[in-house]
């Protein structure tokens, strides 16, 4: 397995001290935190994005695993949350300041072993961005909104950082991963280091995808998306599922590294934060038919929360997935909780 | 990959014409079919048990696609569903004369090409089925109590030769399989060939199975079951969750075959009966945390039924394996549709 291409560079870092009012900027940073699964202090490079008008609050806005920093859509890059993050949307450019960061991975990190960095933690993301901000000369965070992956991370700052944090909103995530969830992302990276042992990483990283996928969505969306009868082809039969998954696995291979899967994988297995840890006013939003993240799950992480919780739950065809595809569903409740004051 | 040791050896078959009152055995017997995905009459070896009371009413038993001839312990062997299947039990081998086969594969017909066998369907199973009765001098079978891949061939069997069968029992089955059940094992059958074609098929019918196993269970059991904090030992953190599904990988590969496992996942995907052609009357167990095998598929197969079919649910933990866990619930269940006249 290879690592990114862009790895750690220490000294290419400005840390400019931007203050949140400037203008939009992509850049990256060093900082400093202690791996939760790690000894010792240790430099980071955290690449993030910031943008959004002037002097306004700061919203961190967090998606899934394979998301990355351009949650709106800027210039020539379409973002992951585009729907939801932009001008005049549900997190509205206009009125406030987004920051997102690239998850953390190995090459983040100065060449460390396995033995000095055991594991990338949901806490280390969260203690990243948290270093983070007042190299940017902000002071506050206005609301911390994670979804999947991005939930746990929002939970583990609002738990760590909470003079930092007005208001958390978490969606599709949870206190800790569910141990079926766990079972099934467990063989995903078996999958990938099996192929790896036998020199195919391309052809694991593709199978893992596809697995994932069957997760991602509810049966309610393969029943409706599936069909048809199966075709033969080449020695065997073909079924209507079939297609779809491989275009999925044959895109993510070309997007994503084996070894930033595997860790960020890893990472939302070792997640786990005490529900009344969490002190910090939230909105919570979980989704009915979600398989990866059951809604009673939520319903446990809303009983014993450190703070008030209001948790809403979406009714969707589309599963874990619905925090991508039921943006209008979402938009007003997250529109809500920035709204001031009108945390439930 | 490789084929059974005890492969189709059409001149050994004494097929006897036992009566069905002779006392117990557990033979082979050389049938016809039309097989469905194939060209043509075809012989094919059926491996069988019958056993029982002398004289009494047959019942037909057949389990998931792992299951073997075996329903009740019998001297050494202990049977798969010994809690349904014996003296006393809900199929009560005093009362009844209980008829089970081997699943058939590839290796049951002579050497065909994949272009004259393309695959086994679950039609292929009825029929072998069918064929053997008369072999064995039984004109009617009193029930077929078939559970998982064996619910699939009981509808099949019914629609097919309605005038053989008097009751239909169907356990976690149903007219087709999901669409989602069809993308994980679809996924399963692309592990195993990967691993095939990088010469370590068994590794890949263990990471199979375990997948398998995913779907087996519920979200509550994998709760209940696992727990504790991960533990890291070389190089990488072990999840409670990984043990479990290890071992289940283990001693599948110990017992099962890749060639077999392939043809058999791949007839529960090419399932098909019209639920309106089902016209014998039936009794459905559904059970409501089953992933692999929804309810809402049960609820449609009792909807459309060509025949009075009752339709019960079972509550259970344990998910699609309930079939084998919650004896103490399908039992009575079993034995109420077994009694003469009590069919609902």
């Amino acid at each position: 397995m290879t690592f990114h291409a862009e790895a750690y560079v220490p000294d290419a870092c400005p840390c400019p001290h931007l203050p949140a009012t400037a203008s939009d900027h992509v850049d990256a940073c060093t900082i400093r935190l202690t791996p939760r699964h790690g000894r010792g202090v240790r430099e980071a490079r955290v690449r993030y994005a910031l943008y959004g008008a002037d002097g306004a609050p700061v919203v961190v806005v967090q998606g899934g695993i394979s998301a990355n920093r351009n949650a709106a859509t800027r210039d020539a890059d379409t973002g992951w949350w585009e729907p939801i993050v932009g001008d005049d949307r549900a997190i509205d450019t206009r009125g406030f300041r987004v920051l997102s960061i690239e998850w953390l991975d190995r090459t983040s990190f100065e060449a460390l072993s396995y033995d000095e960095l055991r594991a990338i933690g949901s806490e280390d993301q969260a203690d990243a961005i948290a270093a983070l901000l007042p190299e940017l000369g902000v002071r506050h965070v206005h609301a911390f909104v994670g979804a999947s992956y991005g939930a746990m991370v929002g939970l583990a700052f609002a738990a760590r950082h909470p003079t930092r944090l007005r208001k958390l909103v978490v969606i599709a995530g949870a206190h800790r991963a569910h141990p079926l969830a766990i079972a099934v992302r467990n063989l995903q990276r078996e999958i990938v280091r099996f192929a790896a042992r036998h020199g195919d990483v391309r052809t694991g990283l593709d199978l893992a995808r596809r697995l994932a996928m069957t997760t991602y969505r509810s049966e309610r969306d393969f029943a409706e998306r599936c069909g048809g009868a199966p075709e033969f082809r080449d020695g065997r039969y073909r079924f209507a599922e079939e297609g779809w998954l491989e275009a999925a696995g044959a895109r993510f291979v070309e997007r994503f590294d084996a070894e930033r899967f595997l860790a960020l994988s890893e990472s939302i297995d070792l997640h786990a934060v005490a529900p009344e840890s969490v002190r910090v006013p939230s909105t919570l939003i979980g989704i009915a038919s979600d398989r990866l993240v059951p809604l009673a799950d939520l319903c446990e992480l809303q009983r014993r929360f450190g703070a008030p919780a209001a948790l809403h739950v979406i009714d969707s065809r589309y599963g874990h997935d619905a925090f991508l595809k039921e943006t209008a569903q979402i938009g007003p409740l997250i529109a809500e909780a920035l709204a001031t004051g009108s945390v439930q």
